[in-house]
């Protein structure tokens, strides 16, 4: 490639900022970790709890399940963990799930994973945000009785946010993911320790409540469908694993084996959350219902509809903190802030795919170029939006979200392993070498287990879940993959269309001479210097044209035209209807009947102004002449700007913009090592 | 001026459609009558209510000062007409108010008439589409029991035709307006047959009702205030006189004396009726009340506020005809056709004074060429918001709105008297005929005495009404004079801005020379057709400008360019951060510093596309960049369009745009005419 070497220096001044940001991007693990893994970590919140809502249906009795439950999700998560470091591995340049489809099974499966991906974002959104208020009103009860005005007003904030471009720092991510760890982990060495040293018994706010079964004495294929159904939910707490493998690039080197740890390290932190939630929850007796209205009895009656049934996580702090005691508050604040920021992670990876996924034209291409703002912000918003219209819909409450949240982690998870399968099979072919060999067989074999598991948590995800919401989370996939699909038919269809021939001779008869027509309504700066510009380019014909709409000035401009003696025909077209565009285009269209073989060069002079009330001012009619003009053939237009001195205002604006740092910068890594290392694509 | 007689004949077939609209455009008289008439006709539909509302303020007993304010309002027509005959006389270029005050009084005359014409057109729409719901609800209760609602449905019905382009047609006018002055004048007969032949007693449906005067037994100054009072609500009947006045050049010939017959057709006819209805009223016993909910009595209780208080005009058809009858239900739905119709004209007026505010850069140049359609659709909207908005905060009551109407009305009577007064004062001057002088000299003496009368009747109507609600109008005015003031002084700062210089060499350095850049992403036809017609542009020098966002791409496109041998060099920038704008800002301006007096000439392949959303697929980054490029001094920007076959869709939209008839045309005339007749500026 050739390099830029003959700018001048002073354009360097923009090469500092750079580097400057390239150290800034690089991250190491204590950072990286929480930047990757608030939103699996901060799913401790919720995902204990939705186990043993949904074990609660066939009665108390069904809670004693529960550890085998958590352990099938703690086998499931060492797979998933273990599956995604491979992945790492493979892909240093941070192929995602997408591109590993995408490279390994086609474009077919690539574009579903991508749309499972684009659903999740707005679930992650929405789970994490209403999840979040929950855990905030145990410590704020006004937030939680206004949860969906709550929601929707931190959706905003953070929409705000991102829009006005806040750089995704690292630290601002650590503090609360390790207060938030440290926290829990408190909680759990606390209670053990009060319970296991002490004797204490540990009581739940909900301990003395009881629980009237939907189901009672559920047994055979029922029961096991309810525990299938719990695990599903539990489940939950594998969202996000997979952020890792797009952030490759943003670790500090050795960049695979860094996120292969940090990886690791944040498995085992989940796990062993998760575990000790529900031992804890099992020790305090926490009981929860799926609609504790009416399921959920306390002192022999229904709790009744005004009753709010606060997260496993907050029950049990109450029990090991005791209720609205300092740690208890710090907890709950933890926790909401960490989902918060699990939420914000959606903010900043919905553009990073976005922006892959325009590279491959599935959406439009000015996403691939980063730092557009513009486009940015739409993907901002449309996030946002689809977020609120969720919340709203289900009226943030994380338990009925969460039924349409995990179908697309898992179509993601097992697409990607089975194209990890193929992409070792592929190698293995190759390869001769009998210690690489043996590793990539290892290696196969994990992706091939995990491929299958998470393939059977697939099926049972969607046999258990798919009336209670995952079909919504499918019609958003099916949505997301029909308009890709049109957006790249309608690319390649123009690509076709377009696509220079091979023999210059088939193209439409080239241009032979120019007659350029420089537009003017007064002798005034602008059109001097459209005129002396229109000299300059030496066209074969040049003449200035004026539209009589007012007999009047038309006169004047006549009479100041000689008597400066500028020296180039001016030609006036009447107007009748004091129309400006149609008796332009006419007489482009008659000089093009007259010679079809010569271009016609339209010199329109234009103001440049600095506000937005001044464009209602200025232009109008050129603007619309100019986008008349395009649809004539054999025309070219040239807009000859003149630079009004209210023009600063909006260079200044634009200047500003230019500086904008988009959302997601830090966990994509610098851009440069992206697109030059080998990104394993076929 | 130099006509354009080299055209082929070819577009001569828009001319045929010219002429044709012309033929068209020209009116007889007996179709401009219902033309210009419907509005000042239509307000005889609540003007005598207005009156007799007023004076029940002092007790049924004032009633009978009602005559000697009909004879008042009636000389005061007389008098308006006579001076309006005498501006279609002197400007039969149709020149409207704001001509004359402008021309005669100076600007600021001028833009004071022009915004309380501006503020009159609101509300116009407003009173006449209230009071048409009222007229209707005579008949279909269910309108007025929903008044905001049903008056904003009309309001936004007449706003969407208007939008889509109606064509005025004199017919469509004709009918209803005689079928609404032959139905009042069958009405007034038969009430007066009935009445002095038959010796009938007519019964009003209110003639049994009692009035408890607000203020009971007023004399003195009160009293006088108040019937000044009435006689200002009166004054309602005068709205809409003047519109002749800017209608001239659409009368056939002889086009003023048309105009001037019709307009004293006019007075007759509103007159006759307006006293007709009153006498009527006074015969079947009608009592309005201000308040009728506390103030009218039927069988010594008030009515309350589930009373709906119908117009004068349809309680007189129902003593005269009988209530549901035939008769009856024909008038109410011709009268309040008529009111709509009256609304609709403001939809006509509005953009026609705004195209002559914006030729004297008043407002937006582009409101200027006729026909524009988006220029006219946001003056329409305006206007539509507007009236909306006062229908709501008004309640859609065409009482309280009449307060705010009669302001505007004879503050461009008075002023566009008193400038006729000017007018005769300078032909005098110059004037040494006799017999014309003494032509003149009466002219002169009617205009004064208008001048005069509707001055008082300024007075009269500001003292009375001020309080109740006049102020809303002034402030209106107020706010409409600020804005066009401010318009009009950027329009003239910008002009001394870009004003040329005698003398060239005072000019910025003129360049010398053109460097043309080819900006390229890939080789297919749009980048050839750039190039090849770059290549014509015979600049000094060409390159192709290609950034390398994605290194892969860039490498395709060099290896295309070298295999294809195009003959323009390829210059690629590098782009770590996945940017197109910044990089070529950048480079065109290390060119223009490294040879300051060369211009620089991009030239960027644009597709053409049909539809909205396929711009969100195209051009962005070109739109952009283009954006960016005409805020760098000494830079050109030229478009190279390649028509995608979609975009055949976009042009067949735009031809249809084109031949959209503009509001207002009919009533304007033929548009050279316009143009090309002395008209009247000093």
């Amino acid at each position: 490639m050739s390099k830029l070497t003959d700018l001048p220096k002073r354009i360097l001044i923009g090469r500092a900022l750079r580097s400057d940001r390239l150290g800034e991007t690089l991250l190491p693990k204590r950072i990286a970790l929480p930047v990757f893994a608030s939103d699996p970590l901060s799913s401790v919140a919720y995902a204990p709890g939705e186990v043993l809502l949904v074990l609660s249906i066939a009665g108390v009795s069904a809670y004693h399940f529960s550890p085998w439950i958590a352990a099938a999700v703690v086998v499931l998560m060492f797979t998933v963990v273990a599956s995604y470091r491979q992945n790492v591995r493979a892909y240093p340049s941070g192929g995602g799930d997408y591109e590993v489809a995408n490279t390994n099974l086609g474009p077919k499966a690539g574009l579903t994973v991508a749309s499972a991906l684009l659903v999740d974002y707005v679930l992650t959104v929405a789970v994490s945000i209403s999840a979040g208020v929950e855990n905030l009103g145990s410590a704020i009860p006004f937030v939680v009785e206004h949860k969906t005005f709550s929601a929707t007003a931190i959706i905003v904030l953070l929409t705000l946010m991102n829009l006005r471009g806040v750089k995704e720092s690292g630290k601002l991510f650590a503090i609360p993911t390790y207060v938030f760890v440290g926290g829990v982990f408190l909680m759990l060495a606390w209670g053990a320790f009060k319970g296991l040293v002490l004797g204490d018994t540990l009581q739940a706010p909900t301990a003395d409540y009881e629980i009237k079964p939907e189901h009672p004495g559920l047994a055979g294929f029922a029961l096991v469908f309810l525990l299938l159904r719990a695990f599903s939910s539990g489940c939950a707490a594998l969202t996000g694993v997979e952020a890792i493998s797009n952030g490759v690039p943003a670790f500090r080197k050795p960049k695979s084996r860094n996120a292969a740890n940090t990886l690791a390290l944040m498995g085992a932190l989940a796990v062993t959350m998760f575990c000790g939630i529900i031992a804890l929850a099992m020790a305090s007796d926490v009981k929860m219902a799926e609609y504790p209205a009416k399921d959920l009895y306390r002192d022999g009656a229904p709790v009744g509809p005004d009753y709010v049934q606060h997260p496993v996580i907050s029950q049990v702090a109450a029990a090991v903190f005791g209720d609205g005691t300092f740690f208890f508050v710090l907890l709950a604040a933890a926790t909401a802030l960490v989902l918060f920021l699990a939420a914000n992670t959606a903010y900043n990876g919905f553009p990073l795919l976005g922006s892959i996924l325009a590279q491959d034209r599935y959406l439009p291409r000015q996403l691939h170029t980063r730092g557009d703002r513009l486009a940015f912000s739409n993907g901002i918003v449309l996030l946002a939006g689809a977020a609120v219209l969720l919340v709203w819909i289900y009226g943030a409450d994380s338990t009925r979200l969460i039924q349409l949240y995990i179908v697309g982690v898992f179509v993601s998870f097992t697409l990607s392993q089975t194209g990890m399968v193929r992409h070792w099979n592929r190698l293995l072919a190759a390869e001769r070498n009998k210690a690489k060999r043996r590793h990539m067989i290892r290696s196969r074999a994990i992706n091939a287990f995990g491929a299958f598991f998470t393939g059977l948590v697939l099926v049972v995800v969607l046999v258990t879940k798919f009336t209670h919401g995952a079909w919504v989370a499918l019609l958003g996939m099916v949505i997301f993959f029909g308009t890709m699909t049109a957006i790249r038919r309608h690319y390649d269809r123009v690509a076709e269309e377009i696509s220079a021939p091979e023999e210059p001779a088939d193209d439409t008869v080239r241009p032979s001479r120019v007659h350029s027509i420089v537009l003017v309504s007064k002798v005034h700066r602008p059109t001097l210097r459209a005129v002396s510009y229109a000299r300059l380019m030496r066209s074969d014909r040049l003449e200035a044209l004026s539209v009589n709409v007012d007999p009047d000035e038309t006169r004047a401009l006549q009479a100041e035209w000689e008597r400066r003696g500028i020296n180039v025909p001016l030609k006036i077209l009447d107007s009748p209807y004091r129309e400006i565009t149609r008796p332009v285009i006419e007489y482009v269209r008659s000089l093009r009947r007259e010679s079809p073989r010569d271009a016609v060069s339209v010199i329109i002079p234009e103001y440049v102004v600095g506000h937005w009330y001044e464009h209602l001012l200025h232009n109008q009619s050129a603007l619309r002449l100019k986008g008349r003009l395009l649809f004539t053939p054999g025309v070219m237009v040239t807009s000859v700007p003149y630079q009004l001195e209210s023009s600063e205002a909006a260079k200044r604006r634009a200047r500003k913009r230019q500086d904008w740092s988009a959302p997601g910068a830090v966990r994509r890594g610098p851009v440069d090592r992206r697109t030059k290392e080998p990104s394993g694509k076929g």
